[in-house]
């Protein structure tokens, strides 16, 4: 398996399948995991920072998590390869900018992936397509378990596992998820929604994480601290109180939407199916925001020319760095508006 | 002929045919005339008005000046019938909300219109496809002609016509050219244009005449003043140097935009093409926005799928009071966008 291989689909979490995928595109769980006896990475000189690296590599590649696994040295990788590995999810922005020593492993269908000295010794990341957090949360305990028999990880009696940030101190774990609410953004009830995420306690962010915005139609919402909850509680929480309530907003909304304004769904949804499919320039921004649309319209049964997989995977192949990758050089902002898309429409059947 | 035959079609000066028509959509002369020994119209009571009103109707109607003519009793008329003759170029504005005994004559291929007791008691006007000015003026004299066997003009041997307003006064002629700009307008060029214009002591208006702005790609270049000019002068600087000059510019910016920037050209049209086929609501402003690009495409050749004839009906046909009509009833706004989307889309050949 080869980085390149990356470009040609989108991984099997933005398949469009999975529980409540007409609104829950992806679910995400990340372990923060250190090394016992190791001082924090910020505490480390570069000379053990680059042991840790060379030691977590082998040992994580020994371990057996997946049938193929690819491990990316992104110190030694181009800039290129870190964006497009950004852009699949797969590491951070943070770890894709630093200078230290570090590395990713990633499972050859994308579902696992993890971060060698992030802000942790380890950031093991596990995804799904839909609101699958049950498999989730079952597959990245397998994968904590399979490392756990090699490394000493750093625990404590009382308050769990122990990790560079105290927000991550405890289970040391994250849950994401990234929804899909249109129909909620188009009837102005969107704020509504936030409030009710703030009131859970959610943090809400755009869809590539800490540090974007949430523009466009995505939203990624996910828990902000671990302590004092079991693993389960806290995706229990997510699986059976807290996305549901999200879920049934957002369809509530399309079914008005379709009931009292079906002529404006039709419209903007053939509209933007028109743009992609016609476009000789079109932005990433454009691009999301007409795919939305066009999602929007297949989800409420109005459009059936696209299938959900097509919308997702091109939400992620119009990015920078995949039109970059699979062209195979760097592109100044106007060609790349150019090779999107030409792209859009092959994909789309309009060329 | 009855005044619903008019929304069938839009009038043989919007063909898309003539010298220049490119970028000239159309050519318009228009007469002011008054009777000698009457007053003027704003001096008369109700029932002079009247008088000359029912004097005039008849008279015009036996002087021959086309093989099939309608006239309009605009006063008597509904509200629908006198939008629809304002937005076929066929009355003023200030004619179809007035309030006194008036009318229009209309030869039934719509190149030759004379109002009524308007702010003169006659305008005759004559309308042509392209630049076709010397056809136009030719027509015109001979409408002239022809009235001025059966009436006595207010002429003044020194001054020469007499009219309500001083600017008026002399040949009681104006020319008024519809110009397509929009390569200009892209390019940023369309002020220098306008300054052009005004050099030449040239008005300038939106697509339907006086008190509208020029927005769009349309405008309307027009002569100022009437008195020290004979006819020919007037029509033959706007014939052979006025508005050469403007094609000469566009057609410049037009070469050099497909030269530099085809992709771009390609992107404006195709976009604004496949959202004219494709879109369930849509507004009179951006119909007219999207038409012009297309007609730029088509001006441009990097567009086939669609005739200037087409094009230019769509821009009068899509007209608020044109989509009532041919609906025959009052449609609140939302209605006419979804009728207006659905009545381009059938002509498009998209449903």
């Amino acid at each position: 398996m080869k980085l390149a291989d990356l470009t040609k689909g989108a991984g099997e979490w933005l398949r469009g399948a999975g529980p409540m995928h007409d609104v829950v595109i992806s679910s995400r769980i990340r372990l923060a995991r250190n090394l016992a006896g190791v001082p924090f990475l910020a505490q480390c000189g570069a000379e053990q920072q680059n042991e840790i690296e060379q030691r977590l590599r082998r040992e994580i590649l020994d371990a057996g998590i997946a049938n193929e696994v690819l491990y990316v040295d992104i110190a030694a990788a181009g800039e290129l390869d870190r964006q497009l590995l950004v852009a699949r999810h797969l590491i951070s922005r943070q770890h894709a900018t630093a200078s230290h020593p570090r590395g990713v492993t990633v499972s050859s269908d994308e579902t696992c992936a993890i971060m060698v000295n992030e802000e942790d010794h380890l950031r093991i990341q596990v995804l799904r397509s839909g609101l699958d957090l049950a498999d989730a949360i079952s597959d990245i305990m397998r994968v904590d378990d399979l490392l756990e028999t090699r490394l000493d990880y750093a625990f404590h009696a009382k308050y769990g596992y122990l990790t560079a940030c105290p927000t991550n101190v405890g289970t040391g774990l994250r849950v994401s998820v990234m929804l899909h609410l249109p129909a909620l953004k188009m009837t102005g009830e969107i704020e509504k929604a936030f409030r009710a995420a703030h009131d859970m306690r959610l943090a809400i962010r755009g869809l590539f994480g800490e540090g974007t915005e949430a523009t466009g139609d995505f939203f990624q919402v996910s828990n902000q601290t671990t302590l004092g909850k079991s693993e389960e509680q806290i995706v229990r929480e997510f699986l059976t109180e807290m996305v549901p309530q999200f879920v049934a907003y957002e369809r509530r909304a399309r079914e008005a939407l379709v009931e009292r304004r079906v002529v404006a769904v039709d419209d903007k949804a053939r509209r933007s199916l028109a743009l992609l499919r016609t476009a000789r320039l079109i932005s990433t921004d454009e691009t999301m925001y007409l795919l939305s649309l066009v999602r929007l319209g297949v989800n409420t049964g109005r459009l059936d020319e696209v299938d959900l997989k097509t919308i997702n995977e091109l939400f992620l192949l119009t990015q920078p760095a995949h039109l970059q990758k699979m062209l195979n050089k760097k592109l100044e902002s106007e060609d790349r508006a150019e090779a999107r898309a030409s792209y859009i429409r092959r994909r789309l059947g309009a060329d």
